[in-house]
């Protein structure tokens, strides 16, 4: 157990840090969501160490000097998802986290601490926080560090640049001086203090308390070549390169109040779903290196996700329903954000509709069949208003109409469905090739993107998914990362004399002084 | 010669490109820039070329496969750095650039005519626009060319997937239709159509016509470890990896008319400064790898720099006067985005006032001696209200405070000049040592900037130097630049199987298709 829950403090809960490394990660992210539906009466989450000097990033710098550069890049992705998951749960469900740093915080752990609301530190002569990736292993804190600390704390460049080249960092008094804590607290006032700022809080953001909907393990049944959810399938074709990713849409029957959405609980469909969307994506990123292409298909009633999107919009303020959409979306970035192709793949039987047509949205390119027997339809829904925000905050179809604004006002004002050729016009696909080429076509296209470098792609994809604003989000995943990527990469980090190849060995780094 | 000028046509003025390579560019820039000064009178630039087929990445692609990490790096920044001076002289001096490609325009060469306002092909059923990065080469159009096609140009976002991804490109209906280009002309046709868009823009936009400033060529006299212009001196201490880099300022008489400036032509201090600034910073980016810090220092009367301040800010709306600080604005964006750690240096006799003071904002950190017997001093002026933007489109001092936006306005309201102590109250500088320490923490500071990995201080550097909004420019210096550096290290790119080391031979790049 690397994360202990308690819930013994008044309203407040508690996740006591056993150590920092990917089990926290893991374990830390699993936390997050299940007090989101498990306990939405919580109004505040306090995140401490059992131990004092707990927060650091000792565990993951042995991580990051000798694991694949693949799995470092994935790991530090998965990190900043769970730290954006807990702004997310800040900024839209109101829930207040407050970081109760009990002793140093350094590395990961300090980032860690900035994304939560409020930071406090023990003043006890020694504890600090301490960003010393770049003094101590010539690599970046990467994972939003240094984007948080001059973006969401706003601490001054200069200021930023010192603490960032600091291994020892700042105690209490000046850390707080300059932004990077909120206030620290004498050892023998430390406790009280949280105490106080807990009670304070939750004094004043009434929560709701009527019992929660209990997140239960998902279930698959996996042989080599597939992975079968109750509402997903991926199907690997790994010599090819590519999977078939297809999501199956929602029963006709589900309940439309939240009392009875409540009773039916975690085997609500869009829960369900896009819960294990979510694992599959998890799946495909960390164990399926080799796939460079996944083809998004759905399966199932245009109508029955259109039914299930009115009732999810006409009670989104609903705590479990507005828990329910913060996840589709959580998971709907997560697809984004996912260094692979996707195309998206409409024919006959899919139900690209509201939720799911966020799906070809996301997608890098949408083939859909024109045939001449049997309409093939596309449907919007109150969802796609707004609802389902990427990381840099625009709809999936603003991203999509920067050229055009009017277009997004159009497209979801349009009666019922598109077929093929009004999908075309209003510019929703990107290729609508007719029967006759549909299977040539479709497999050409394949063929060629898996030819291409997945490096390439990678960041040509990176920097077409993510056109008009930018976010401290965006700017995390698309800037820093870019340049944490780029410096996992050099010899200067990786090398024989590297820093990170030498990180708590006798023998020292040795740089390679030429700038570029 | 690479490119030639041509103001043979009506008002306008032809830039003809004979290859597209390293020599254009620099040609390129410093066309640019005298347009800019020696004939304002000229409304429209047309970019083409001297025969078809010319605007292509070819040369380019060999210097890729053949040269070093930082050159590569260095020339990208320099090539986009040209661009944004297109764009810059669109939207500040309202001039009009014309991309007329009489042949296929791809890879750079399509990137080029992107940085212009209006893009127009010739349509002779073989010309086309491309960019062949990711499928011929498997790196990146990375100067700029991803970010401008979504954000500039707003393609939308997969049918830029799929124009990337098209080795051969779109040729003149399609593109159009796609936003890629704005028009296209059979090329009987063509140079008509030209001329007529050039009529077009000349008769709306009246342009001034009084003459310009010559700029000369730059003189500088230069030892193994010094470069010394007329008010620039560099000196290098290459075993310690730091340079110092003095700015001389002004003298006291200079002309208070924008007449009397305009006759004393580039040897006017503020012109000739940072055209100098601008020379000494590439020489450095260049031709010093090595060099990982340079302190920034200042030698003169503050009085002085506040008197020309005084006169560029008075006379802003003449032709000359608004060319020289949009001058001054470029140079200091490329000081912030030049990949060496940056620390001012301010003691006695400095003169960090008003467009100089930009410099220590510019800095990573600032050092300010507190003397007790001489008193030490910094100074606004109206130039450090909004005259001298960054990338990201603040002030130097916004970016400074943007925990504090009031502050801005408190430090531009301050009568007279900020005293050390002052200065470090209004949160100006970074350290105030006295006397007995200055020395030493100076010293202390050097070694160990220096020791640091200078790989982790770039993504460091790039990462708090551009806290808050994002721009076009910040995107592509900052996002798809990183995407580039780190794409450009993989062995897919640069390994014995690479696409680069295997470009133009008859063996094929082999790609190792694991994603990460």
């Amino acid at each position: 157990m690397d994360v202990q829950e308690d819930q013994t403090i008044a309203e407040g809960y508690k996740l006591k840090l056993n150590s920092y490394d990917l089990g926290v990660d893991i374990e830390l992210a699993d936390a997050i969501q299940r007090i989101r539906f498990e306990h939405p009466e919580v109004g505040v989450v306090v995140v401490t160490s059992l131990k004092p000097r707990i927060f650091c990033a000792g565990a993951n710098i042995y991580m990051l000097g000798t694991s694949s550069h693949a799995f470092k890049v994935n790991f530090c992705k998965f990190t900043n998802e769970t730290r954006c998951a807990i702004e997310d749960d800040s900024r839209n469900s109101g829930r207040r986290y407050l970081a109760a740093l009990n002793g140093t915080a350094s590395g990961g752990g300090y980032e860690l601490a900035i994304a939560c609301d409020e930071i406090y530190l023990v003043d006890d002569g020694k504890s600090a926080v301490s960003l010393p990736e770049v003094p101590l292993l010539g690599v970046l804190p990467g994972t939003g560090g240094l984007t948080r600390l001059v973006d969401k704390r706003k601490v001054r460049r200069d200021r930023a640049d010192v603490f960032s080249t600091l291994a020892e960092g700042l105690k209490g008094k000046r850390a707080t001086e300059w932004g990077l804590i909120d206030d620290s607290f004498p050892t023998s006032k430390f406790q009280e203090a949280i105490d106080a700022r807990v009670k304070e809080i939750t004094q004043t953001d009434g929560s709701p308390g009527n019992g929660g909907v209990k997140l239960n393990a998902l279930t698959d049944e996996s042989t080599a070549d597939t992975r079968e959810y109750k509402y997903i399938r991926l199907k690997l074709d790994r010599e090819k390169r590519y999977a078939d990713l297809t999501v199956r849409g929602p029963e006709s029957d589900l309940p439309t109040s939240p009392e009875e959405i409540q009773k039916l609980g975690d085997s609500y469909w869009p829960l369900r779903a896009f819960r294990e969307l979510d694992d599959v994506l998890l799946h495909l990123r960390v164990n399926e290196p080799g796939i460079g292409l996944v083809c998004l298909r759905t399966e199932g009633s245009i109508d029955n996700v259109l039914g299930v999107d009115r009732t999810l919009a006409a009670n989104r303020d609903h705590w479990l329903i507005r828990e329910i959409i913060l996840q589709m979306a959580r998971v709907l970035r997560r697809l984004d954000l996912t260094a692979k192709s996707f195309f998206a793949i409409i024919e006959r039987g899919s139900c690209f509709a509201g939720s799911l047509l966020e799906l070809a949205l996301s997608a890098d390119r949408t083939y859909m069949l024109n045939d001449p027997d049997q309409t093939i339809e596309i449907a919007t829904s109150e969802l796609n208003a707004g609802a389902l925000p990427m990381s840099n905050g625009l709809m999936r179809l603003q991203s999509r109409f920067l050229a055009e604004p009017d277009k997004v006002d159009e497209v979801l004002a349009h009666k019922g469905s598109f077929d093929t050729e009004a999908a075309d016009k209003a510019g929703l696909i990107t290729f609508a090739p007719d029967d006759l080429d549909w299977e040539d076509e479709i497999r050409l296209a394949i063929e060629e993107r898996t030819s291409l470098s997945p490096d390439a792609l990678t960041g040509m994809e990176a920097s077409l998914r993510f056109a008009g604003p930018e976010t401290m989000d965006t700017k995390i995943f698309g800037r820093l990362t870019a340049w944490q990527n780029w410096i996992f990469q050099r010899p200067n980090a990786v090398g024989p004399q590297g820093s990170l190849t030498n990180y708590g060995k006798p023998t020292q780094a040795q740089f390679d002084y030429t700038m570029t």
